[in-house]
């Protein structure tokens, strides 16, 4: 897996993303020059590398998946109003709002690029994966926005938006790359709902570390979801099995945002650990991670094919545990 | 030619947009209903029909490329803060701005649908093309923003500029529509360079109607875009062969906001009559109308099939004179 990393890294490192007009461009090589775990193009690799793939013909699908990627996060901080990523400004911050609409639809003509770039026999049905997969990932952050101003969310809702607007990309990059690889397209299935339930485990524990995580690994203050009553896994569950009392005090925290902070979270953290809420969470994880390993072990491929994906799962869940 | 847009009408009036969430989708329905002259899919099929193609294959990819264009516009609409397109609402008006741009978002996804709903043997190439126009609509899009800050802008500029952001969409759906009916490459060149020169002398003539138009057939108030201090080929030009005087006269009229605006016009106007620039503008257009004109006889089908082409021609430039 981290050669897989490093060969995505130097890609990226050797990518030339400026261009004419520099207003128009500066902020996409910024963007793109951010780092990030390049988990996405890593498993399209992985994907390929598992079928025999010969990595170079995927290699452009990669760069355009962590493209677009990046180009929905673009969008996403402006609409957030986010002011950091990864520690530094977001463009909307270091440049303005319109640079950072204009630059990010550009990011999405540039990820089509690359995803142009090679062909293929069975380039439209990659491609069609691909922009399906989009289409999937505006109406997960649609219904995102919808959720935080609603005042009843089911986890079952809640569960929908996130394949949406996390997993499908991750099923839809190795999807893509296993598609280049002449992958058969039972294991493709296969592979997909792979994706599908290590996207879902992987946002669950995003709400869990948020509330539980080691502040010295995470990077993050905890609780900070709490703080912006941003809506998790953690407060849905936890308003689904309360009784009326907690539930009513859950509610009125959660409406609060002129309060003493670390007391918010002092007292909802509370009310979590008297109805075993991380416990609850852990479980729904466990149960996600089964199923994801269930679909990877179905996969007809020999067993040492398989390892370079299996470690990139238990690294993706087990790094921040 | 009425054909062609009636049948360009019927496929948008049976199309269906709306889909869940609502909060993405009515903002779509909203602005691909708010009709307009459907210029570029009718130009696909007129040129998909001058080289025999079956119109069905290529009909897909004429409401793909009405798509992206109405994603261009509402983008653009943000980013100008414009209130009002076709006499409605913008959508960021109607909603808000972050709708603008996840609806926006979504809408590009959309036309890519349709351009990979059709199997053909130069997809790659049908696919190439409409990405790098989009592209260079979006450098295009910069570059007038830019240009509207910048205080010296050449006529050499300002023509990259409608190139790039008006006159390529033209061109690029002209391609599209011959490449669906297999015609020789020399003769989509030659398309191609029509639909650029038409493209240019269309917007040229639109900055020219904004001062001179009829306001009965033009449907605005005439010197709007003096009053709104707009780089146009008419003010570029004024700046260029203006003597001294008149050339520092224009300048303080262009760096006024607070003024009379009914003085402001009748000065400006002044000036251009003076300096001849009604005359100097159409002779731009009749040059860009002529290259147009060569090119769309170069092409080597016979004078029959180019006659809905020619008519659009003199339609769209005819219309408004």
């Amino acid at each position: 897996m981290e050669s897989l990393l490093k060969r995505v890294q130097g890609i990226f490192e050797r990518e030339v993303f400026l261009s004419e007009p520099k207003g128009l461009y500066e902020p996409i090589e910024y963007t793109l020059r951010l780092g990030g775990k390049r988990i996405r193009p890593v498993m399209l690799l992985a994907a390929n590398q598992m079928f025999g793939g010969s990595m170079e013909q995927a290699e452009a699908a990669a760069v355009g998946i962590e493209v677009f990627h990046n180009f929905t996060l673009l969008h996403d901080d402006l609409m957030d109003q986010s002011p950091l990523r990864r520690g530094k400004p977001t463009v909307y911050r270091k440049w303005n709002g319109n640079t950072a609409i204009l630059s990010g639809d550009t990011m999405f003509a540039l990820a089509w690029r690359y995803m142009l770039k090679v062909e293929h026999p069975r380039l439209r049905e990659i491609l069609n994966c691909f922009n399906e997969t989009a289409i999937e990932v505006c109406e997960g952050q649609q219904y995102d926005m919808d959720f935080e101003r609603e005042s009843e969310t089911t986890i079952a809702e809640y569960m929908m938006m996130i394949r949406l607007k996390t997993a499908v990309l991750l099923a839809g990059a190795l999807k893509i790359g296993a598609l280049y690889a002449g992958a058969p397209d039972e294991d493709v299935d296969h592979l997909y709902e792979y994706g599908i339930h290590l996207g879902l485990a992987f946002q669950l524990q995003d709400d869990l570390l948020d509330a539980y995580g080691d502040v010295a690994v995470f990077g993050k203050q905890t609780g900070q979801d709490i703080r912006d009553n941003k809506k998790t896994y953690l407060i849905l569950k936890a308003l689904e099995v309360a009784p009326m009392q907690e539930r009513e005090e859950l509610k009125r925290w959660f409406a609060t945002t002129d309060c003493n902070d670390d007391e918010k979270v002092a007292s909802v953290l509370k009310i979590y650990a008297g109805l075993n809420i991380k416990e609850k969470v852990e479980e729904a994880i466990e149960t996600e991670f089964e199923s994801a390993r269930r679909h990877l072990d179905a996969i007809r491929v020999e067993e040492a094919r398989k390892r370079p994906l299996r470690e990139l799962t238990e690294a993706l869940l087990g790094r921040k545990k």
